[in-house]
């Protein structure tokens, strides 16, 4: 992409209300735009970064077996009434809308009553059991206080996994195995080693549930770290009887800010049972189904990397959810042969299917470099009049490492190996 | 996929409220689900077609230079009451919703707003300009009677395009290109010839807008068409005048009912004035930018490929937009010799990089062929106790055609060529 045709500019000050550091940043480099509080906008290096994120998960819940669907915004009072959810005073986070007939709809805040009821459709036999099924959908909230930047937000997109089992036994089997894939998911985004998978309250079912908790000094929880262990407590269930439980000695145990990036709980039969959603075992018993739900904010997480890798310079993205890999820096353009040199080599590295930002822009070579550090993508490649096919220097966004490489290496993509 | 793995199930019978062909047909195959009148969720099949379509779409806006954004469901009512779309009795189709200290907000039914109030952040310049920007968005609307299956409903996702150009012209010039990117998606979807382009309504900036209409007796549109110049006048417009302008023969025009599946409208300078997008030309004089919206609804073009390319026997997709290319049938798991060939079969088409739905569940001959001609898929490969690697039955979902290719073939493609 030539940034020249970009249609988003990067800023010095980000919005006076603004008050968190990812925003402020993902603002000022033009990833995203406020609409008010709570309320984001992703501009075209945001959605490529959220595509990327998106994917990553994707794959992860594909291989749990996960089928992916696509479920609606509005949702039926009905089945809502039906697991005692409906209610204001029971559920706070609800936005409702009327219909000009005058019913009135909720906006969901999660999905588990609608995919119930759906899959009571399709499942009938132990025959039809386990299925997994998640989207990437929109959830609303009505947050009293949307701040935090893009962490607490009233409009989100949420990757939701239900699990539908036949027993308590392949759903324990099913939630360890989520688990580990939500550790692949949040190390494959570069922040695998900051996060603790966290014992958190649970409900009438499980004593547990477990949350993925980032350590970051913008996180709203705090938690209980065994470093050793890699596992942490939420001080929403710190007691001696659950340290107990979970062998944990509390003089070991550091305490962090953190932010949550990803919950996943067993739901028992709760919703199945309200909405009807049984099978017919090997004997010819009606049982209801176990269920367990999993989720990940997708804008939460990429707002979590800019926290916790960001530098005083601006955004430092990991390779695998930068929205372009390369950011090639023209400084020559007023040297024809070398500004020449700067768009074969753009032409090259796009036609050897690196992810290319090339800044093409009638900018002084300061006003670019502070913009390519603000923006944050992993390998900077510069073409300036020093620049000849045997030196062109690379630097590395996370570390300031340089290099100077020839334009062979680069093509074949050294650069990923400063 | 293994549709004994799927989750979904076909069914004999619609919901009993369901009276549209294409809701039917989707709902029976196991493509939708429907939440209540007007709201309909995507299951995994569905959601398959829904990608193929928006990737096609996407090329398509791609090639005309636009760049995608993501902008939000929840809407700002000053910028909505700056250009005096906020007041229900000027725009009836709204929803709206309350956040917990009493603040009303709108649920999109458009994004002129947003996006031209993000744009004025981003644009100085006659530089800046021209930008095209899109997204696939929910969009609400307060519908009175959701009624056509998934052609009238209350939420759907539209790819909506955003022109922002310098002068008249450059809007003229960009407004032709998208019908010809237009064109190119309702050809490649399967559904070219029986879309016209039809002249409708336009504005106070322009006499006319474009629509996208698609005949069908299913449509709510009627329309009347010129064959040989393959154009088409919307009935609210055809006077006397209009069809004098158009050189049009009264006479030689055939009437038609047909469903909208896009339309492009030049709005002029309407938004950018309201909210204060303006760029400064090359003398430093401030104007507002021309702006024109272009926009295609999803799932109604889904529903409209369904209504108009169906048989009494169910649904029929083209193989660009079908969820899976092939449906291959084991009729001989009884067999244990013809069963390890379906196997291998499938095992290789999927190495091949063919999409294929495999038929392996225990179930009748009469049953799985019945399921095939209700979901539609392209081509449909059968291994039955017959069959041998010189001798595969293929037949072809739109018009019955059969051959009989060796596995060779099968796996190079050539099912694709019968």
């Amino acid at each position: 992409m030539r940034q020249s045709k970009l249609f988003t500019k990067t800023r010095r000050e980000a919005p006076k209300d603004e008050v968190s550091q990812n925003a402020q940043l993902l603002i000022r480099a033009g990833y995203i735009s406020k609409e008010m509080a709570g309320v984001y906008d992703l501009l075209p290096l945001g959605l490529r970064v959220y595509k990327k994120i998106e994917n990553i998960i994707r794959e992860e819940m594909n291989m749990l077996g996960g089928q992916e669907v696509l479920f609606s915004v509005l949702q039926d009072p009905e089945i809502w009434k039906a697991t005692d959810r409906w209610d204001e005073k029971k559920v706070d986070v609800w936005l409702k809308t009327k219909l000009a007939n005058d019913t009135e709809l909720g906006l969901a805040f999660t999905h588990e009553e609608p995919i119930t009821r759906m899959l009571a459709n399709h499942v009938s036999s132990y025959r039809d059991l386990p299925k997994y099924i998640y989207h990437f959908q929109l959830k609303f909230r009505n947050e009293l206080r949307a701040k935090s930047g893009v962490m607490r937000v009233r409009e989100f997109v949420m990757k939701d996994l239900y699990s539908f089992t036949r027993t308590e036994q392949e759903l324990n089997d099913f939630y360890t195995a989520t688990g580990v894939a939500y550790e692949n998911v949040f190390r494959r985004v570069g922040i695998g080693e900051m996060t603790y998978l966290t014992f958190a309250s649970g409900g009438v079912f499980s004593k547990f549930s477990h949350e993925f908790q980032c350590i970051s000094t913008a996180g709203e929880d705090t938690i209980y770290i065994d470093t050793e262990k890699r596992i942490a407590v939420n001080e929403e269930v710190l007691t001696d009887e659950v340290l107990k439980d979970l062998e944990l000695d509390r003089g070991k145990l550091v305490e962090a800010k953190a932010i949550e990036i990803g919950n996943i709980f067993k739901l028992g039969t709760k919703y199945s049972s309200a909405l009807g959603l049984t099978y017919k075992d090997e004997t010819g018993k009606d049982s209801p189904v176990y269920m367990g739900s999993y989720g990940i904010g997708l804008v939460r997480l990429m707002g979590t990397i800019v926290e916790v890798l960001c530098d005083d310079k601006g955004i430092v993205w990991p390779e695998t959810v930068a929205p372009y890999t390369v950011h090639l820096i023209n400084l020559a353009q007023s040297d024809e042969k070398k500004n020449v040199f700067a768009e074969e080599l753009y032409r090259d590295l796009v036609n050897a299917g690196v992810e290319v930002l090339y800044d093409d822009r009638d900018a002084r070579a300061g006003e670019k470099f502070a913009d390519s550090d603000l923006m944050g993508l992993p390998y900077r490649i510069i073409v300036g009049k020093e620049t000849s096919a045997d030196s062109i220097e690379v630097v590395k966004r996370a570390d300031g490492k340089k290099a100077s490489l020839s334009r062979e290496q680069i093509i074949a993509g050294a650069f990923s190996k400063i």
